[in-house]
């Protein structure tokens, strides 16, 4: 299922925002990998971007743990240009958002702040760090410049705020209308920019932890996979550019909605 | 990339709105068949259908004509009967719908019903047929039965009325209406239901020659490939009941949006 | 708070979908002849229109019984052309519409249709019925003709279709669908046409008789005030057409959404 | 039209956004004021908060500059005590914000923190300040308290990401989804909470200064009026809590969307 030879120079996916060894970041590693791409794994702890990455190396994939702030200008630059001694950029995939959950009237500045600052600015500065890089990769098929895809997690709440999720909410609405901006901006310069709707709980120690009652309600298949998510990025990554889709939704097959 | 062995019953998908040869009717049935599905071709001008189904079987897959009005449901019902002994429905798509273009007050009441019947109404009595055979379908996954795809196709319209489409938006947002409630009934008992919104001019004969300098504008891969938007379809109806979507635009990359 | 000097021609509002006396469109119709409109009542049981005909002639305004089917072109062809003779047609409230419940495999193929052809249909009509008349009204403040409202009445299922509603919520879909429509091409034609979304249980008959818990569940002001409601119609129909709304949602302060 | 009788105190309407003299800020201000309101206008500029001030209490009203940056939390708090001595908070709006234009690889992340800065934490701190006095405002019809309105001004943008806006409309968004968690978690509290989508230019000095060709083009209502938008805005204020409209948009009659 590889999509390059090896006498080319490698195909590069971008993870940002890589986290739990059971999330969905890793889980989007693990898949690039094995689909053949060099993967770029970049995350605030480096002993969990590490551990991927020498676990996908063990599993005969190539990867690179390139640790760091992911709403952080001077970290994103950095690796983006460290990125290009690997080969081209082909996917950048931002992931990164920690829901905030208070009453609003007891929601202090700095968290507000902070929601935005991890999923909107990070956003922002993830795709001018990617973009310069996709709108340069030749695209074989065309015989041109710009390809790759640029694709951003959202949420349930990206579509509705509620309460107890404002700040996490108004956030991740913000990012939605980033992620449309750029697709109107890029795609016609070659650049699929998507944007994933995640309806319900992703499967994974998280979860697990926080709501474990929760994790056995769902029943069987009743929490997202990160790996069938995973497999839905990809089928993103791989559309024809004559047919792109800008959002989708995914949630499990017994969610209410 | 087959799905089914041989020794099993086959995997059927049943395609509603088979029309020219370059269509997207035709292009899901060579996809699904590719696939190693066995395809039910439905349509109203039974040459085409059958042109269809004797190519799929000269390319060495399995295709029934199953000629009918897609909004009648003695038509329907007949052909549903017929399905179950060509072996387990696993994917219903309902791709009917022409648009009706005219200013409003000039629209006459049988074409903005025409346009409801083709499309709404259409949609409703497809579903009616195909979902006891999905609800029916064994899940060798999980040893219950339940199982499959039941997919629509929409359209820009289904999202915003705009004239000159006032009847075909109604319509299609009727339509798009009715796939959300089937989603939110019948994807707890397993049938995954997704609709698609083709946000744009699809490359074929119709549009080559109601609008040649529109297709010509385009430049390449400015109009949705047929084949393209199949392999989105495929791909929903692939996806693990764990990340389901249910609904998706489509548009080609140089699309304004 | 009259309008209308006596001297002119007076200012007609259709209503048409009048009912029960305690219910939406006996509240227009009150609302409206209270602000000095001849008011023309269109439903289809006759002794409840020329009830509160009655009633509001007996309280001193201005009101005409035309009972009829709001969803029948002739019918509609009919009354339209005795609204003339009342005076100028500024505001037509379309206001029909009962919700049907059932599990979507248990909806017969002629209910799905009766929704249809009350709801979508009988818009159609009506927009087809009224538009002519509002674009002849002459605009006093311009000196030109093209003025006057054309409102719609929506609902929750208008934005989403859920089980048990797949009938009504595909109608009301189209409907709203089509007040876009008719928004985009008769707006700058000078008619207001407006959809507005009932987001909650109305306080009435049919709701105290067919659900009394959740009548008495709703508490004070749990249940939208039909008096409420036809104010916000009214200013829907007084906006200067600077800064006219084509959508807004109503519904009880204590309602969740 | 006045609402309060003298002998009660007085009704007060903080309008925070207040900037030009021709502008929707000041309008509001005006509107609120001569519908017997006290009203307190907040914005950066001193003198132009004074002007307005002094110009309503020559024309007979009653109003009191307060400047201050609409995105300090210690501005707002000390605001919110002052309001106190002047009456009873019953409107809070918040109609700050003003568009960044750049094309994303050209906007700098000053430009991007800013946008959000003004436009949604504005928002949040504002909202922090203006509702624990609306809360407590005692409501007479019900005997209890929480009464009152929280408006937010919306754009276009709020609805749709596209460039060259992409940091003005990820910040709309996120406000948009403000003002929908705020609408879930107190409009059961008694406080109305509303957002106003502007979809248009509104006239003014402004939109006649930056892009004269198109004030021209727009022809007579092409633009909104600040003075109309204002009504739009008492009505939201004025609508009965069994039938609040949590979103409208407002758009010129011939504007196309």
């Amino acid at each position: 299922m590889s999509d390059v030879s090896s006498s080319l120079p490698a195909s590069v996916a971008w993870i940002a925002g890589v986290g739990a060894s059971a999330g969905l970041g890793a889980a989007l590693g693990r898949h690039f990998a094995r689909a053949g791409y060099t993967v770029v794994l970049t995350g605030r702890t480096a002993p969990r971007v590490e551990a991927l990455a020498a676990e996908i190396r063990a599993q005969g994939g190539r990867a690179h743990a390139a640790p760091g702030d992911v709403a952080n200008e001077q970290d994103l630059a950095r690796i983006a240009q460290l990125l290009t001694s690997h080969g081209i950029l082909r996917s950048a995939i931002f992931n990164a958002g920690n829901a905030v959950r208070a009453p609003t009237l007891e929601l202090e500045v700095a968290q507000f702040e902070s929601a935005w600052r991890t999923n909107v600015l990070g956003g922002f500065v993830f795709a001018r760090a990617a973009l310069p890089l996709l709108l340069d990769a030749p695209d074989a098929a065309t015989n041109t410049s710009g390809a790759g895809s640029l694709i951003f997690t959202g949420a349930t709440a990206s579509l509705r705020g509620r309460p107890p999720f404002a700040a996490f909410a108004a956030a991740k609405a913000g990012l939605r209308s980033l992620a449309q901006s750029l697709a109107r901006e890029f795609g016609p310069r070659g650049v699929h920019v998507a944007h994933v709707v995640i309806d319900g709980g992703i499967d994974g120690e998280r979860l697990r932890s926080a709501a474990p009652q929760r994790a056995q309600d769902a029943g069987p298949d009743g929490l997202l996979q990160p790996e069938a998510i995973a497999e839905s990025y990809w089928q993103l990554h791989r559309q024809a550019r004559s047919a792109w889709t800008q959002e989708l939704d995914l949630r499990p097959w017994r969610e209410p909605f």
